[in-house]
């Protein structure tokens, strides 16, 4: 991996580690057990970027683990809500402990994330009061749709947007304004990160029925279970429509076969091929974002390839 | 009710009624209707002190309504984690709607709040950040003193000191931080505020037991079933150690018996007298306090009175 890439891995992992030693044993023990799992895709690409526009480290690492801190609040929420028993592999605070638990250490970990930011300047506490807004909205979509029949692609990309695109935007953009006035370049980083989150999600989407749960940490069932809009199945049912409920309400007593058959029907009909190539039309727009502004730093596209390629 | 008091309230209640207007219907419908319930006693303390310190009420407004919303908040969590399916009167999210959509709510109303101090001082800010800490330390030892036999009044003073007492506290230093620079007079109304939070929760514990749910618009099942500790209990349990568990397990099939057993056994053991007497003192300790200092203002004597005679 990257050095620097893997330098900043370890810089943050370790603020995480000491960023809450005191407390209620049942604030304390989960939530130093869900810090220790995670990629910090976010908190890394705010780093890189900051780097990029001649930050240093020290710089903008109080800020990243905000981000992070920010985004693992949103996932001990989200795992109650979704019923996840993994995350990252490992098991989720309400599974471990219960859900009171895990309402609370999410409290307490999104009150260390805004306690993270208490020297910033006051730009970047706004702009993270909107992505935590966004993040709340997009979650509220997310559930809205479960109970709609059909989802356009314009709706699910306007929750994803909020759910997940908009804090890599966040990240990105914040770690240019941490070190540059430029506004060309924050709101280009801004846009890459947009486009990295849609991405992310969208790959999400893939890995979760392409890969199994001990790679994904997470498993399908709770999205079949939940009737979660996917870009897979807002593709299929657009092409096939009915056809997903069908085969729903022909295997649904079991789920092991149901899950087989979906993903027999996403193969046969080319949906993994098109998500795939959808996938890399957006890749392949970052490129041309990062070279036609010359931010085409190596180390930024290094986390992007490894995102591109990343199994889990 | 004094008139200051009353249009400080209405401001607050126009404030909360256009806070969020536009949003995804899951998180709009729940948040607007629990943002109609509340006495609103910690904006109106803020306001108070601010215009006691020589402000003017644009000057704490904003900060007034974030402080009722990080509240609302915390009442939102707490409520689903103590399964109470009342508030001041209204349903409570999680009942009329349900955990996900109660959880999700939460999250936004404290986004809110945070969105509402964007343009306060940093100082003020960091405050906030720590309350918020507090309030999530403050519940999670409450949900640990459930599994445990038996509390000392001192462990169950520094629960509710975080839990409770801390946001009134803070609410009044923040309206004396707003418009003076006078750390005695700071200090002073934070005191006021910590014991105002300390005598309204033990005020809550007896309201619990005396009044019934139509009043105080919550009832004392919750409590009973999730062994809470109150300051009634621990008064109880160190003058009769084992009474109380005698009567619970005698009658835990019936928890209308059981709430009639136990409140006779408070009555006639003179805990009532005794808690009583022990909010006398608490109120009596602040009207020292404001003697002492020279801020015996009559507006905040009004809303301290309005407590101190409280039904619900």
């Amino acid at each position: 991996m990257n050095n620097l890439i893997k330098e900043y891995k370890t810089a943050i992992n370790n603020r995480l580690n000491i960023v809450y030693p005191n407390g209620p044993k049942l604030l304390k023990e989960p939530i130093n057990h869900i810090l220790k799992g995670g990629k910090r895709i976010r908190p890394i690409l705010c780093m890189l970027v900051n780097n990029a526009c001649g930050g240093r480290k020290e710089d903008s690492i109080d800020v990243a683990v905000s981000i992070e801190l920010l985004h693992i609040f949103s996932l001990v929420h989200d795992d109650i809500m979704d019923a996840d028993v993994l995350r990252h592999g490992i098991q989720t605070i309400h599974k471990k402990w219960n859900n009171s638990i895990a309402i609370l250490s999410g409290d307490a970990i999104l009150a260390l994330a805004f306690k993270g930011l208490n020297t910033s300047p006051n730009l970047i506490k706004q702009k993270f009061n909107s992505a935590l807004i966004a993040v709340c909205e997009g979650q509220a979509l997310d559930i809205e749709f479960q109970d709609l029949e059909n989802i356009s692609l314009e709706q699910y990309f306007n929750m994803i947007n909020l759910k997940t695109a908009y804090m890599l935007g966040l990240s990105a953009e914040i770690g240019a304004l941490i070190s540059t006035q430029d506004s060309l370049i924050t709101n280009n980083f801004k846009k890459i990160g947009l486009l990295l989150g849609k991405v992310f999600q969208i790959q999400d989407d893939l890995l979760e029925v392409t890969s199994d749960s001990k790679i994904m940490g997470k498993s399908l069932s709770s999205d079949i279970l939940l009737n979660k809009k996917t870009y897979l199945m807002i593709k299929a049912e657009s092409k096939y429509p009915g056809e997903l409920d069908r085969i729903y309400k022909e295997n649904y007593k079991d789920l092991d076969i149901l899950k087989v058959k979906m993903v027999d029907f996403l193969d046969t009909n080319n949906i993994f091929e098109e998500t795939k190539d959808y996938i890399n039309s957006i890749f392949n727009e970052i490129d041309r974002l990062l070279e036609s502004c010359n931010i085409r730093n190596s180390n930024i596209l290094d986390l992007i390839n490894f995102i591109r390629i990343r199994k889990s």
